[in-house]
C-alpha cells in the first residue's frame, strides 16, 4: 500500500505512487486520498472550458479547458496534495478573491490524470455531469475537432451544457449562431 | 461490502450499513464513501460551538455544538448522503444565503456518529485541528462541564482556539474574563 504525507510541500511524484517527508500530517492510503479528493473536488473543484476569440488560428476561436481547485491560503495542504497526487499543476493565488488555486491547463494532464481519476472514482453530485461533459471537450480536443468549424459547433454545444450558473465571456448560444452562419 | 446509492434521496441507515433504492446515481463501497464525505467536508463543513447567555441555567450560559455542511440547493445529493451515512441531522435552507444545510446539533449524534467519523477518517487539512478542538468540547459537555463555571472555563478556552475567521457572537476572551470574575 503507498502512503501519503499529505501535509508534505515537499513532494514528488513517481507513477501511481506517492511518497512524502514525514511531517506532522496523518499517513493514508492512496485509496483513501482517491475518494477524498474526489469528495473534496465535488465542493471545491471546478471544470471550465473556457473559449475565446483568436485571430491567429484558422477557426478564429480558442478552446482552453482547465480544473482547477481553490482553497483559502491558510487551509492549502490538501492543494498541494492534489499537486502531488495528480502530479501536475500549478498552485497560485486566484485574483477573484483571497484563495488559492490549484489549476491543470494542458491537455495530456487533463487527459492523462485528471479524466481517468474522475471516472474511476466520480462524483456523487450533479457535478459529475459536468465532468463528463468536460471530459468529453477534452476528448474531442485529442481528436483535433477544435480546429475545425464543425468540431468547434460540437465543443461549444457541449460547453453550453456545462456550469449553468458559472459566468462566461461569450455566450454559447451566440457562438452557436456564429459558427452556424461563418463559413470558413 | 455494503453499498450506497448516493443520488437516491430515499435513504435508510440501519446500523453501520446503506442500502437505498436504484437511481441514476453511482453505487459506491462504504470505504469510498467515508473517504469522500471527509474529503467533502474538508472543504464544506463545519465544526462550531456557540455560546450563549441563558439565565435560566445555573451557570448563565448555554453551549451548543454543531456540525453542518452546505451546498448549492440544485447540488444536494451530497447532503442527503450526509444524512443517510450520519444517519442523523437535519436538511433545511441556510438563512444566511441561497444554500441548503445538512446540520446535526444533538450531542449523542455528535459524539456517536460524527466524532468517530473524522477521528477513523481524518480531516487532510488544518481544520482537523478544529475538529479535534470541538470533540474535545463534545467530550467535556458528556461528561457535564458545561454545567459548571470551572468546566465552562474549560469549554470557552477550547472554543477560542477554533474557527479563528469566523464570527462569534461573543468574545472568548471577554466570556473567559466574565467566568474567571463571576464566582457563582
Amino acid at each position: 500500500m503507498s502512503i501519503v504525507d499529505v501535509r508534505s510541500h515537499s513532494v514528488r511524484h513517481c507513477c501511481d505512487n506517492l511518497r512524502v517527508r514525514s511531517d506532522a500530517g496523518p499517513l493514508v492510503s492512496r485509496e483513501f486520498l482517491s475518494a477524498y479528493i474526489s469528495g473534496y473536488a465535488d465542493g471545491e473543484g471546478c471544470f471550465t472550458v473556457s473559449i475565446s476569440p483568436r485571430a491567429t488560428l484558422k477557426v478564429g476561436w480558442e478552446v482552453r479547458p482547465s480544473f482547477s481547485v481553490s482553497q483559502n491560503g491558510d487551509r492549502a495542504e490538501v492543494l498541494y496534495a492534489l499537486q502531488a497526487y495528480f502530479g501536475c499543476g500549478s498552485i497560485r493565488p486566484d485574483r477573484s478573491d483571497k484563495t488559492l488555486k490549484w489549476e491543470t491547463r494542458k491537455l495530456e494532464e487533463l487527459l492523462g490524470r485528471v479524466v481517468p481519476h474522475f471516472t474511476r472514482y466520480p462524483l456523487l453530485s450533479a457535478k459529475q455531469r459536468d465532468f463528463e461533459r468536460f471530459a468529453l471537450v477534452c476528448r474531442l480536443m485529442a481528436d483535433g475537432e477544435h480546429r475545425s468549424r464543425l468540431g468547434l459547433i460540437k465543443i461549444v454545444s457541449t460547453v453550453r451544457e456545462m456550469n449553468p450558473g458559472g459566468k462566461r465571456r461569450y455566450d454559447a448560444d451566440e457562438l452557436l449562431v456564429t459558427l452556424n452562419r461563418d463559413q470558413r
